[in-house]
């Protein structure tokens, strides 16, 4: 580790911790103190045999060794008491991802690190994170416009939750989809208005239990409050083995598209897209690279909690300001 | 004017200076103090007749009401003076786009603006600009990657008026084309090497002279260094009536894709699209968002040259950072 490298340390070691792991490999300023898990360290079986494992209790004596913690904990157990928690000690770095309860985690953040002189970059990652970067740019942009996020293809956790959870389902995983009709419709820049159903399908592969009713199972599914019933959704059934080989990736991704005009004749249309083999490896890459502006902005005495419309952009950068105008403008 | 609002000058008037006009009027926080312009005020036509125009030689006299001046000549023969001079005088936002002096201009805009307390944010639009921050944040995400930009389909002026000087040529245009086989190559995430010929097609709309050599004139074209022998160019032979009536948009775009690996086994891909229908209109709408952010950093106490890099993204939208972070994020 020499003198120069951003010190960074790993709270919660599942995917999204593991996605950490890997992206640090990839970031030769940053160098990796070790992970932190509420598990047995010796059963944690890491990316590279030369991670450390600690238990995550061991924190607080990482203080003056750690830059950076990055939390891979979960939006809904975790975060909302580790992020204050950690924010007193370290600068932080998190996904937290429940957008509704945003603003109330961002001020639960943001007095401890005020208090401790440390800087808490909350709701990092691709959405919210990148995506919301290209609503605001979009909107600031274009302010006579309209903007349309879509997701996928991609795998949704709670969707495929749901499907298990129906009799007669031993397993199975659902996609969300955009919908190319709806975005060919806004990509044509005349702001249509759709719903989220006109602009999502979903789709879903299930295993069966054996003798379970399969067009029961299709109809349980597909009338689903809340997250079926409202969309086109397909059912597949497949054998267990389809689903081992050919749905075990986390793929992701979308679209947020703004289209505007700056004048009566004139149509403008933004478009950024994500298309994601990884979903939790992404995520991962992007909590690293603002964990370099989270080191810089505490560097500069920036305190608090901040989010991604904060930090401007050649934070995030390894190359210096110069470097960045010379090479990339 | 009420008293919130950002005060904004124009200096220059012409497709640039008109977006500018026609962009602030979409902005309900600025109020637009005059354009100022070297022809002879009264033979000036604005989009507004409410519209002020001044010469520009009294622009000192509104030091003190402006708080922002949008600088809309041309980086060859404007910008290069006007851009130091004006920085010693106002907080100014520009769209230097000759990539390979932003260096040397940055720091003949940096040392007037820091001496004077003014704000100076340079090489602000579209490309440099948006496409520059996609390609910071691209690799900043995806640091294993490769990055690639492709323009159009857009009206090239520089080539339009190497066309104009071939002997038999009357009028023309010419639109720079991205290669549809190369951006699938490069969408699948594969990191192709591509140059700028593989990348791109050239296709020249072209007015004969009376009695003009057809034949040898597209002969001149294709073989001309430079602009177009290295390019797959295409030359089609139209009227004048047709150059008037389907040639007079100026529309551009294209896109900055950014593709890596966050591990062996996961590719990403990350794309910025622009389509637009009015070049000029899009880089003032730009202009116009930044404006809002030099007035802000100036108010901060943030004082010299800056580039899109610097800037958070929260400092461009009309909206205050809680509002941001409850409706965007």
């Amino acid at each position: 580790m020499s003198q120069q490298q951003i010190r960074i340390g790993i709270a919660g070691y599942g995917n999204l911790g593991r996605g950490v792991e890997a992206a640090i490999a990839r970031n030769p300023d940053m160098a990796l103190v070790g992970v932190f898990t509420r598990r047995a360290p010796e059963s944690v079986q890491t990316l590279s045999a030369q991670t450390a494992v600690h238990p995550i209790a061991s924190l607080p004596d990482y203080r003056d060794a750690i830059d950076v913690l990055i939390l891979c904990g979960g939006s809904k157990d975790d975060l909302p008491h580790q992020g204050p928690e950690m924010a007193a000690m370290f600068n932080t770095v998190d996904s937290f991802d429940t957008h509704a309860r945003i603003p109330e985690y961002f001020a639960s953040v943001d007095a401890p690190a005020k208090a401790n002189g440390k800087t808490a970059l909350i709701a990092i990652g691709w959405d919210p994170g990148m995506f919301s970067l290209n609503r605001l740019y979009g909107e600031a942009l274009l302010p006579d416009g309209a903007t349309y996020t879509f997701w996928g293809k991609g795998l949704s956790q709670g969707h495929s939750d749901a499907i298990r959870r129906v009799p007669g389902v031993k397993a199975g995983v659902q996609y969300t989809l955009p919908s190319p009709e709806a975005i060919k419709q806004v990509r044509s820049g005349t702001r249509p208005e759709l719903t989220t159903r006109q602009k999502h399908t979903r789709e879903c592969h299930v295993v069966l239990e054996e003798g379970a009713d399969a067009a029961a199972v299709e109809q349980a599914i597909v009338t689903m409050p809340d997250y079926f019933a409202d969309y086109d959704t397909s059912v597949n059934f497949i054998s267990e083995e389809t689903l081992r080989t050919e749905h075990n990736r986390m793929p992701h991704g979308g679209f947020v598209i703004r289209s505007g005009n700056t004048s009566e004749a004139h149509t403008q249309v933004i478009e950024y897209a994500l298309q994601l083999d990884s979903n939790p490896e992404f995520t991962a890459s992007v909590l690293v690279a603002y964990a370099r502006a989270a080191c810089r902005l505490n560097a500069q005495g920036q305190y608090g909690a901040k989010t991604a419309f904060d930090i401007a952009p050649g934070l995030l950068s390894i190359k210096s300001p110069a470097q960045l105008r010379e090479e990339l403008l």
